[in-house]
């Protein structure tokens, strides 16, 4: 990648994160690794006591002074500089209108991946805005929103062992600037690159990718994610 | 990748290729990358003189031996033993309905990616039966419908210094053996590691994540592709 590409020029390392549903695995994941990075970082929750009880076990599994505190996503919401989604796709609507004023002005990464699931495996749900990106978007209008973290695993970026995680993050927006924000934070995880991605209207495919990386991961028993090559 | 996952088991070294829309970018690439592995590659369009005339111009420009024909899609359909689908969008439908016979039983490999482009860039169509690779396991019941090779950058497989391509390509299908022949096929080309990607209704991602590749590209100037992580 040129240097006049990379996002490096974005500084980045004196904001807070909150992560929305920040108690689930995938939340918890990023979680762990931007505090690590040394970001302070704020969990939310629909209930603040598991969002402390989260973000206190974090800390305690680590050997270095990390900064994490346990919220509701409504003061998270408030808190934080950058502030990502990884709420359930049930719900996600309705908490993101719930917290739109708060939300006006930051940097918004949804990082929902609508998925269904049968007998059959993982499959992609319909989306009435196309996609979770796009539908965070709507309800967001004074917020800067792009997406991003689709395809990190969570086991992955929870595992003590893993000091490299190997892949790419794509970011998408229409913002060039906040896309270069959140691509900036990709890289915070040691390995990952962040690369833009393309427009919101194209989120649809890169969140519903994750069923098929769901699919390889079933057939080969892995934790597959992606590496964009060319660059 | 394990043993058990590679596709080397699959033995296609004698296999013919046709390549329906094999006049276009992506259909020359891969008939061009199938003859110089030492396939018989069939080239069909709707008109024979032209692609007779791609076909010699194909051989002409290798200094190794290679089998190449130009014929009509219909003869094409009738001659390949796995018959690649590389038509435009516009079209895909029909023609798949007017050779249903002529491709019963056989591995069909759909690579058809239905983009839209306006000023913005490019889009993801909508399809009615969910993709391209869908529409043709409806209009082809008597066919091994799988879908491969949406991501392959038409200029790189044309590119004579590009030695080794540096991709991964994701085959879909609900037929275990036929999805292995293709990964196998897939391998065919140099660098290029064939993986399982999903069933065929987690096929519209993977098509419509053209999109995505085609905006990496104007970012970044290159010809993006993906690798698979963690095989």
């Amino acid at each position: 990648m040129s240097e006049e590409n990379a996002s490096q020029g974005a500084d980045i390392a004196g904001l807070s994160i909150s992560v929305l549903g920040g108690t689930g695995d995938q939340g918890r994941g990023l979680a762990r690794r931007f505090a690590l990075a040394g970001h302070t970082v704020h969990i939310g929750s629909r209930n603040a006591e598991r969002a402390a009880k989260v973000a206190a076990d974090l800390v305690e599994a680590e050997s270095a002074d990390i900064r994490v505190s346990g919220l509701t996503n409504t003061e998270a919401a408030a808190q934080g500089d950058i502030v990502i989604v990884a709420v359930p796709w049930d719900g996600h609507r309705e908490l993101l209108v719930s917290l739109a004023d708060r939300l006006a002005g930051k940097i918004v990464v949804d990082c929902v991946n609508p998925l269904g699931f049968d007998k059959k495996g993982p499959f992609a749900l319909d989306v009435a805005e196309g996609s979770a990106a796009q539908q965070a978007a709507e309800v967001l209008p004074g917020s800067r929103v792009t997406a991003a973290f689709h395809h990190v695993s969570a086991v992955i970026l929870l595992d003590p062992e893993v000091d490299q995680v190997d892949l790419d993050v794509l970011v998408l927006g229409e913002d060039r600037e906040a896309t270069d924000v959140v691509r900036a934070l990709a890289e915070r995880i040691p390995g990952v690159r962040g690369v833009f991605g393309g427009r919101l209207r194209n989120a649809h495919q890169v969140e519903a990718f994750t069923a098929n990386l769901i699919a390889v991961n079933r057939r080969y028993k892995t934790h597959a994610g992606i590496r964009i090559t060319g660059l």
